[in-house]
């Protein structure tokens, strides 16, 4: 979807936690990023060739991926130079933010002077089909939580690295603005009409060959009011042979939901498997992917061992001790 | 949201069915229906006064609804002359089609010219919030099913109407089009983006009276591959303190779904009670709601007793028996 390779925009940004799509796109696709972008004041650095937009089309860059997020998720006056220039100069130009690049009737009469594209990945880029139901070849694994923002994404795209370094097939399958910037492609799935959700998932991971695992890219939560709808697409329409539970045993209450602590692992277990066995019988839990960043490394280990002695599976933090018995589970 | 009453537009309907909305219109809301409106050709007859344009408004009429569905849900021509005469005369026109009232630039003109409204139903006609989880006063039914159209929107309006004739308070919420047209309001949910379905639920059932009850149409179901997110955003948006069953005995698979069989009442049951319960401590299930239109009579009552015996409730077909039982349940 997205031409590749990219010149990171990072424009004024504040800080480098503002940053942090770029910096996903550099941990994750190093070899899709030419150089970065910034501009007066940048506080933040991903440690690539700082280039012009001239410098970037020169050494290749197809596309200027903004990988920066602002207060507000807006676009500054400041950027829209820079986006002017890059699309002047050949590029496509990509963005997640909630301010759409093609509510700007300039950059728009731009890009289709020029045949080049706009890509607000945060918009459905096109229309889906209802879901069938229908069985598909290949494997799919999808990472499920006891919460939202609770590291399903990282948990995938790490079991896609590890599963490419031994050689086996896998393809992350994207399904929110970070995730697709960072892959390329994806379907945004919380900005997809109702009715098309289940059948965008199955679109989005299509027959493969039999030994091909797609990592899908989690949603919200299957107990999370005001997002479970989203998850439960998910689950059928991925229809996924494995699932991996994702847990950050710290929090007090679920996401932007003072009164509602988490479910507990056994209860997402017993209950995601119900619903996905329905259209995949052989679906199994996998293992438990744990959010440990506010432990220490004592605690942390503690709670990996307690995990995995209640729930009779491999318990890791991917970020950090990695994902080897995730990937071991899969195989 | 509509303006009543109504004149039925019923245009050159080939036969009964395809009325079946403006059918449901007059069997829920008489009191809306001050006429119909027939064409050339018109095999749909229900029973009111045919009136022109200009009777109707005579008579009251502030809002001509399109009760008909042809092939394909398009708007004939012939049926656009009689539209672009209900603006004129001052009459709104809504509509349910997959053909958008809005997408006819005449009708747009003569609409906004005129400062009447045109009502697409099909369409979210506002933005909603994104769910907040927050628990609300008042009580609310909500009719999940085995399959899609096994008879929830019928159940929970018939609910409504004899709670009101018992004296009860008593909100149908319709969260399809049909539903809309009938009560005049609602919400498209199909058609809400994922991110607010589980917020718009909530919009539409607010906080009321510690006695009202809220009878919110269902939609899909919990075990259909294709739709089974909007049902999880029903349940968690509507929070519900009672859960109807609904079920279709004799259906060999799910509706478009040739590979699945039906889940079984207890799986729904035990499945649907856990997840709200997540939101709704008090939830339970108050019985069962079984479409018997392919069984004869003796058929029918073995069917709603067994179903009794087994599952230890109230189990009735509202269209064939009525739904006392079911109000006595809430009651």
């Amino acid at each position: 979807m997205l031409k590749t390779p990219y010149l990171l925009f990072l424009g004024d940004a504040p800080d480098a936690l503002s940053a942090k799509v770029a910096q996903g796109i550099k941990d994750w696709r190093p070899e899709f990023c030419v150089g970065q972008f910034r501009q007066e004041g940048c506080k933040a650095d991903l440690g690539l060739p700082d280039m012009t937009i001239t410098e970037a089309v020169a050494a290749g860059a197809k596309t200027l991926v903004v990988g920066v997020a602002n207060r507000g998720g807006v676009i500054s006056e400041g950027w829209n130079v820079a986006f002017e220039e890059a699309l002047k100069a050949g590029m496509d130009i990509a963005s997640g933010l909630h301010t759409l690049l093609t509510d700007n009737q300039a950059l728009v009469d731009l890009a289709q002077a020029r045949g080049q594209a706009l890509h607000d990945v945060r918009v459905p880029q096109q229309a889906f089909p209802i879901g069938t139901g229908v069985k598909r070849s290949g494997k799919r694994c999808l990472a499920i939580g006891t919460d939202c923002s609770i590291g399903k994404m990282y948990t995938g795209i790490a079991m896609e690295k590890l599963m490419l370094e031994r050689g086996m097939k896998a393809s992350f399958r994207a399904t929110g603005q970070t995730g697709i910037l960072i892959t390329g492609s994806g379907i945004p799935l919380d900005a997809v009409v109702a009715d098309f959700m289940a059948g965008s998932v199955e679109w989005l991971t299509p027959d493969n060959d039999p030994d091909h695992w797609d990592l899908i890219e989690g949603q919200g939560s299957l107990f999370h009011a005001s997002f479970s709808g989203v998850t439960m697409a998910l689950i059928h329409g991925g229809a996924p042979d494995a699932l991996v539970l994702c847990h950050e045993p710290t929090r007090t209450h679920m996401r932007g939901l003072p009164d509602y602590a988490l479910p507990s692992l056994e209860l997402l277990r017993d209950t995601a498997l119900t619903l996905a066995r329905f259209v995949n019988p052989n679906c199994k839990v996998v293992g438990v992917s744990v959010n440990t960043s506010a432990l220490d490394d004592e605690a942390a280990k503690a709670c990996l061992q307690e995990i995995e002695q209640r729930m009779q599976l491999p318990a890791t933090d991917p970020f950090r001790y990695g994902v080897d018995r995730l990937v071991d589970a899969l195989a």
